[in-house]
């Protein structure tokens, strides 16, 4: 008996001995799940700060609180980056209603999309209904001109991935308007890019292009678009609405920065997620969550003692949201200081259940990722695949064309009834998958570090 | 190009030919995720009956319901199996109290377990902490008798699966009462075997033994556990505590059966859930998602027009939750009709995300099933790995110790805020993770009837 268990022992031993990653994985999801903060730091960047939109109060205090708590764990540097931003605001009127040719009313609640110009008082006029932005030429500008265009593509229903469904029809968001100028319409109202059917409006970010007239763009829930629908088979239907949201000067702004200095050598591995949020709901999942992974990973790794080789810098960037300066600026920031960077990681899918690592970079680097896919199964991650890293960290590769970008695959079915939506608040976030992701985070930078 | 586009053309024919089943199972889910039906079932199963415990009239009513709703899909059979049920009641009193030594006093919202006795008037008594059934030895009977044992033992937070976490404790549920009897114990009150720290009590089954004095049991939220440890840690607690639940003579009652009569043979491939609940919240996810799942399974390979080789029987299991003579009876009349059973696929693990099966089998089975990996893959299905099937179909294997059986797995981390609670309600379940779940149990049925 006393035999075996010496055996045993011995197995175990070598065994733990063998699996030194695997080891100290372990410990890392261990402390993310019994001891983790990144729930409490969500809780507090959504209820302490609550939305914050590039270039509003929020933003800036919620730059404070990014520096302040990376300060609070004792990194070794903790540091603001200046960055120059644009400042969009919603404004105080947001306000719709349609009718009908017998003049039956019924209230539409629009939002406006995010770098939408204002309506400038009362803007009127007829809808039509226009089912993607593609189908513009078929409708023609007869039909189009001075009347306000609604683009209707819902979400393909059948894509298991729902941000490919989200992929296919984000261009009636971003770019319907200038479009839609084209043709002369007055302005735009998209049927909200949400997965399901309900009454929340879903904003986001669109723009316009240099010599085209500048039109209103605002967003309407699932079921508002249904129902305008339904008017439209029966009838002409007309619009009133006002919005007077606009844009203000450039401002200044920060990137919020923590190291963990490298013990072997200068290069970085720059992980993170973006610290500014639309302006409606607490932009829990987008993208509060990525910034709580990232803080708690930096944190995990350091609480473990964990020796790193290259510097591990985690970014909490600035207006991802209506701009991605932060992420550009960081870009040629580091090229300009000729920093060598080799990875960066990107967490900006929201707080649900981790799933893997999408995988940006060339077959030989994708391999190696691969390799680790046993290793993480234990902890269901299982998804290593080439795909996109994240709109944070893209910009690098401009400047460092062989690093490897990685970003955190996330379960995406409930994604989009959340995202941009006054939904996305700490309510929708559960612990235990946010933790996960901390720790799936922290997993993978420690990979890496030791890889790389 | 003409030319590359016939090759093309070519191409994706003949490559489709190669891949009928990932062809099929494509349509599985176009028409689960387009034009289900299960996530307003669940509504109907939820809001019309509600919480649905053995012997209950609402039990009754969703025997009728099953039954309706198979017909109204029109499979070949659709019938009541006859099955002898045991009838416990909450009954309508349940309070507790507890005080300290200076007579300060707090409200404990007990709830009792499944199967206890009452109090028969109000229960008096000290409460001892014993942290956990295999504690009551080191605690010693001179410690307990006479007194109301707390067995407080926590979720063990690490596990990456929490039905891990879940096993690790239950005994107290289950167990609980009969081993702190023996200690001469008058009541027991447990911790809830919950994942969250929140104020929902948990119910589930316990048993008495034969020659052992019943003792009445109670859970506690999580909330109020770790406020009674802290009132302990401070002097003696006493708790007042009164239920009137109670057993009524066995029922008669149903398990509910469809078909689609096998081409080939007369074998028989069963899939299901269980329709019976507990007494509170609405029994969504444990088990009215089974419940659908099972239901649009069959009725997403009728509508596809599967032409099936074995017999497919979708079967609702009746009380599953406290005692399993479902799950038994159908095992028995099996046998006793010397039906050909080959395989039996389960779902009752909630709701959320499916990602894979649980394999309960030989190697030779293990490794069949997992022959269809890759093509699950693409569906997000990715555990296929040797485990337990389900409580309902276990017993099948008794007489069939040569079939298959699959338990669908599905992602654990929120399950247990939920379960046998008051929160296990409609509004918890996502319609796009309930269909994916209805998909994964057709597609596997398709594989399994095809390969087998």
């Amino acid at each position: 008996m006393k035999k075996i268990f010496s055996l045993t022992l011995l197995f175990l031993t070598l065994h733990s001995f063998a699996n030194p990653d695997s080891l100290f994985i372990r410990k890392i999801y261990d402390e993310a799940l019994v001891s983790g903060q990144c729930y409490e730091n969500l809780r507090s960047l959504c209820k302490d700060i609550g939305a914050r939109i590039t270039g509003s109060a929020e933003a800036k205090m919620a730059i404070k609180w990014g520096h302040d708590l990376l300060e609070s764990y004792g990194f070794d540097n903790v540091y603001l980056q200046e960055i120059k931003v644009p400042h969009w605001e919603r404004g105080t009127t947001e306000a719709g209603w349609i009718m009908n040719e017998s003049g039956k009313l019924s209230k539409l609640n629009i939002l406006a999309l995010g770098g939408s110009v204002g309506t400038e008082g009362l803007l009127e006029g007829e809808i039509v209904l226009v089912e993607s932005v593609s189908d513009l030429e078929k409708v023609g500008k007869e039909n189009i001109k001075g009347k306000i265009v609604f683009f209707n593509k819902p979400f393909d229903q059948t894509q298991i991935n729902t941000f490919k469904a989200y992929g296919a029809c984000v261009d009636q968001r971003w770019d319907g308007a200038t479009k839609a100028a084209l043709y002369e319409a007055k302005a735009v109202i998209i049927r909200s890019l949400a997965q399901s059917t309900d009454d929340h409006a879903h904003t986001g970010s669109m723009h316009y292009e240099e010599g085209v007239i500048q039109i209103p763009a605002a967003a309407i829930s699932t079921v508002d678009a249904d129902k305008l629908t339904e008017w439209l088979s029966k009838g002409k239907v007309f619009v009133k609405m006002e919005m007077d949201c606009r844009y203000y000067a450039d401002e200044i702004s920060y990137n919020v920065i923590a190291e963990m200095t490298g013990h072997e050598d200068d290069k970085i591995i720059t992980f993170g997620g973006h610290l500014d949020s639309w302006d409606i709901g607490e932009g829990a999942h987008d993208d509060g969550a990525g910034i709580v992974h990232s803080i708690e990973a930096i944190r995990l790794l350091k609480k473990l003692n964990y020796y790193n080789n290259h510097t591990l810098r985690c970014v909490l960037f600035m207006n991802e949201e209506n701009g991605n300066f932060g992420g550009k600026s960081y870009a040629e920031i580091a090229s300009e200081n000729k920093e060598q960077h080799i990875c960066a990681i990107e967490s900006d899918r929201g707080g649900f259940l981790p799933i893997g690592f999408d995988i940006q970079g060339t077959p030989a680097q994708v391999e190696m990722v691969q390799q680790f896919r046993d290793l993480l199964f234990d902890f269901e991650l299982y998804k290593f695949e080439p795909g996109y890293s994240g709109v944070d960290i893209r910009p690098l590769m401009q400047h460092y064309p062989d690093m490897l970008q990685l970003g955190m695959v996330i379960n995406s079915q409930e994604y989009f009834d959340y995202h941009h939506a006054e939904t996305d608040v700490f309510e929708s976030v559960n612990k235990r998958e946010l933790e996960l992701g901390s720790a799936a985070m922290a997993a993978i930078i420690y990979l890496m570090d030791k890889t790389l």
